[in-house]
């Protein structure tokens, strides 16, 4: 048990706080045998990197990831890869203003109930900084998924909603996303959140997102009937990303309103192969993979730091209004697609081992 | 690591599959000294027993529960408490046309993909019966809090949607859902329910729906920053549940909308302790309990077993169309209620153990 | 976490006092397919029962196994096999002088301690009867592993000291070890034994032993070179039967009197393969073994319930002297044999999975 | 599940091999608020250190802590302790004589069968360079033991025997430990070890040894009746300890020749508390703390690394003779020391927790 770690056989356990020294991880189980480098990480760290459009925080952190033991001779060795990624960007400044006050929807009163300290420089545990560490975690995850079940493994994911703004999907372009700073498939919505953005970040508050994410390529039996479930572990992973308050699997919400005829995936033969004519369950039946591509989506509401006032409290339990100064993201939505498809890459990494060692036996005869 | 486990320090191991002898659980971790005996637990599970409406599964089990172990004088011992359910209702019949064909929208297919058999019988683990245990271990789970908190912790759902019809929130009234067959708190609307599941089920076929959850007095303090998230635990207990295919916190799906100082749960003092003015949060910040209620929806699946016939394949390959007989609930939404309550209360006793581990220290001075 | 689970892939869980209405197991995470039946667990209780000679308690238990869930059509089905056994000389008597007072050498006292009660009808699950559940999952693990490595893995424990008398390693017969009640490897020792055994419970005192297990056929591979070590799962898994009070490995305490070159396995090839010519280390090295025999030794105290008066006290703080009646075994040690095999089988199992499931691929090619 | 984690709610992950750029550990699960800083940790590395007399490795390491995380304004938080201790005497060399080479009795063979590789710079994981971190974890345990319980906790080690040469028990000074380069309890066997193994290291071979440990002053309860027994973790953990090949508690194998009263330790009141009159059981009955010193025992082999040759094979599969060069440590008993108090720290504080989270309720009523 560990409220840092995530993931059974293939573990990762993060650590560090937004304004200490350093992040990083340590990540127990990866199979032996498989290449990796700082440069196979490096990449998907950058693609979450702060600073890099005015849509997300200002803050300027390199996030240069360094490996410091798993790895010899250019393969991982089957021990613990500990990966660190120094702290640049603490900017040193004067916290007594914010040291004693709660910012409302932020985790500042919570973890001060439940520790009796809080860490005011940067949220301590709560900052999304953390989730560099998930980042670089689902970096091996990928690098293991290709060496073991090779390169059609894709997992991506995109950002569909912004406040009342959707994409079109009849517009969707997977390549798209990697073109503008909203991981967004649709490059004629991609403009109108611009502007949205703009005036919200404008007016000092902040929007809430919804993400998409796919998983394609995974065999089918990942998973377990009970309390393994595929998609309840995915929920976990999704509603654990920073500032999620929704999960849906394939259908997700619309199933309240379905019949049981239309909420079925018909099955047909195809070419000697099973094959469903839909994917209304999003890949998983019964908590385990059908072989289809496992879809799901998230919400995730508007960050809590904003310059508009908001009444709260402080530490001596005077009533105040808040405004949050600092280099906050208007949506951080954004920066939830990278770390939502390195949990997944986790996750389904961890599946797999976990299905083979239970399962490997009956199906190699 | 265990497939059939829920919770760490309250840990519950469930067994047993819909057509063998019998069902059951083991509990680890229960403090001593709780009063408890067989008749604390029975109304539980008479509460979520099937053949009790037309509207449920004709299925007639006794449900009887049997206490096996860790309770002696009256009390709970601190070890293990082994619960046992015997299955009356094995009806036994002629699984021959169903034996080799994969109903869509099940756990059929998935199963056999991943285990190399599928146990014919009624699912196997995959079936709803498996969730008596669940409701069984919550009902421990409520007499150790009671215990531990004391009578004024309450954990509550209510149905709040079938299909396209809402209850309407003005005439919520929690003393309602123990009144009607549907956990449905507002009278007028369990009418309308009726009138639709009964056209539902002459149509043979079944109906998706909206469930929520409130569970009010826990402490603050419960849940963790980062992968103890109490949000994200809720979310896979939630979506753990049989049909379940998404999963809200508070606001849920509609903080995509919101602006940040929509969103925001403003703080107040009121007789000299912190209160805030809304609960947009759902009770949980960063993870965290805050102390309000926690509060929380999910969506189920319509049954997939119905009389409409769909395209389907059996295991030679050959496509089929299938049409499944037996007893099967038309709106499985209903008997998620009791399932949801019950691991609600396991959940939250495990995060009051875990976090008095760790903090009862600090606050203790 | 749990404090009545073993193993992490292949994991049994154990519930049940000595003295209530029934003990028994849940195991998770049995690959399926494999063929099994209460047939092939009944042998192994069978073996272990007590009341089946005049040197081991005389409590007369049928110790009938049944197998609640898990086996379908004669095979595992790779959800949890419930595993059931029913107390049926739970002789009713009069508690009263015994349910105040605490038996030294007994966890009597630290079991009030701990949990503010205890269980007088039988040490509750201080009792060995716990330890039938522990040889009935054995009995599964060994079908398991019989089924994924073959036949020719063998797991066999001898009594090799009572007292001051030990076993002449020059008359080990295995198959003596089947014709006398000791399990003893020596048929001329086993007389010396009969007779001090005979002693000794006339005496209405007790003794301790010393056991040696060794497991044949497993693959190199097993374990792990830091926290999951083979020999230590093994030592703690030893250490965990009753009275155990030392482990040994391989030449154990003997290696405190070495030097480096005396201690060292040479190896040597011999038909193409690697092969050591001695097994000081016990087919263990560095946590991980060799693929030679996998050899151990612990050493079990006499049993606690004498009839020879020990000063104690009571539970009301009255020093006094205690006599303990009852059915107890004079020597436990000799019950621990199978009790150690089972451990050693379960054990064995886990670390085989979880091998696979890291290490399978690149084996594999 | 980790191969690389130890403890349940105090759990410590360590990473890094013997010749990368550093090793470090994370601690989850530490309560927030105690006291903590690096010059809480570094005399207890320093301890350990090697190359601090003739009879460890030369190998010069400052072995300098760094807290990378979990500590703010001197406390700690409650979130994960990252501590890493950079490797700064990997002295590069010319591997290519032992690269292909298994040292008899090292993991090498092991390891290579395992993973598919070695590393032959120092051994990788296996190196005891690993257990700095161990030592680094149990430093923190001490710092929370102290200021949970109070300073009386103490957890001593010392050496009792080296070949053949035991410590005479009369002589015993826990002081004297800490004037010797060997944690010798008495100063005349110091100084005949110190001709012993003055001669050991001339002839280039290594011996074994006898460590004896003993923690005073914890709390009755500590444990649990079946899996969670104490002495089960004790002996999991000392085993786990480089080299170790025997474990024994309280009176150890010496129970194998004892009578029932001979074992039992008699109980009597003084100054109206339980009192036991002799400590045979070293403080554990059936698996939990009595409150009394608990004390274990372990041997540790000779080092394997010796420059007397033993017949050998290498990768190739020719037969060879190998002669270890380098700086090895004749007597690796001696480091054992340390460590070994170190995993008992946090084992025992692990327990603790474990213990209040189930049974600090009915104990404060």
């Amino acid at each position: 048990m560990s409220d840092n770690s995530f993931g059974q056989l293939f573990r990762v356990t993060t650590w560090g706080e937004s304004h200490g020294p350093a992040i990083g991880c340590v990540i127990d189980g990866c199979p032996p045998g498989i290449p990796l480098s700082e440069e196979d990480i490096q990449p998907w760290l950058d693609r979450r990197r702060p600073g890099q459009s005015r849509f997300t925080t200002q803050r300027q952190e390199a996030d240069r990831v360094r490996i410091l033991s798993g790895v010899f001779e250019g393969k991982t060795t089957g021990t613990p890869i500990s990966l660190m990624i120094e702290n640049t960007d603490q900017r040193s400044k004067d916290y007594s203003d914010i040291a004693l006050r709660y910012r409302p929807g932020h985790a500042d009163v919570t973890y001060d109930l439940k520790y009796g300290h809080r860490d005011y420089r940067g949220g301590g545990r709560s900052s999304a900084r953390e989730t560099a560490c998930r980042v670089a975690a689902g970096a091996v995850a990928r690098r293991a998924i290709a060496w073991l079940l090779g390169p059609e493994c894709r997992i991506r994911a995109a950002l569909v909603q912004i406040g009342a703004l959707s994409v079109d999907r009849e517009r969707w372009d997977w390549d798209e996303t990697e073109r503008n700073p909203f991981f967004c498939p649709d490059a004629l919505t991609a403009i109108e959140w611009e502007a949205l953005l703009g005036a919200v970040r404008k007016e000092g508050s902040s929007i809430g997102a919804l993400v998409e994410i796919v998983a394609e390529g995974f065999p089918p039996g990942l998973g377990a009937p009970v309390y393994g479930k595929l998609d309840a572990d995915i929920a976990s992973a999704l509603m654990g990303i920073n500032g999620v308050k929704a999960v849906e699997i394939g259908e997700g919400l619309g199933v309240a309103a379905l019949r049981g005829e239309q909420n079925a995936d018909a099955m047909r033969m195809h070419e000697g192969a099973l094959h469903f004519t839909s994917n209304k369950a999003g890949g998983i039946l019964g908590g385990i993979s059908t072989g289809q591509p496992i879809t799901a989506r998230f919400a995730i509401k508007p960050t809590s730091s904003i310059l508009v006032p908001v009444p709260s409290v402080n530490r001596r339990g005077e009533e105040i209004d808040i405004v949050t100064k600092g280099r906050h993201d208007p949506c951080i939505g954004i920066r939830a697609v990278p770390v939502a498809e390195a949990m997944l890459a986790c996750l389904l990494l961890d599946h797999l081992l976990r299905d083979h060692a239970q399962n490997a036996w009956h199906r190699n005869g």
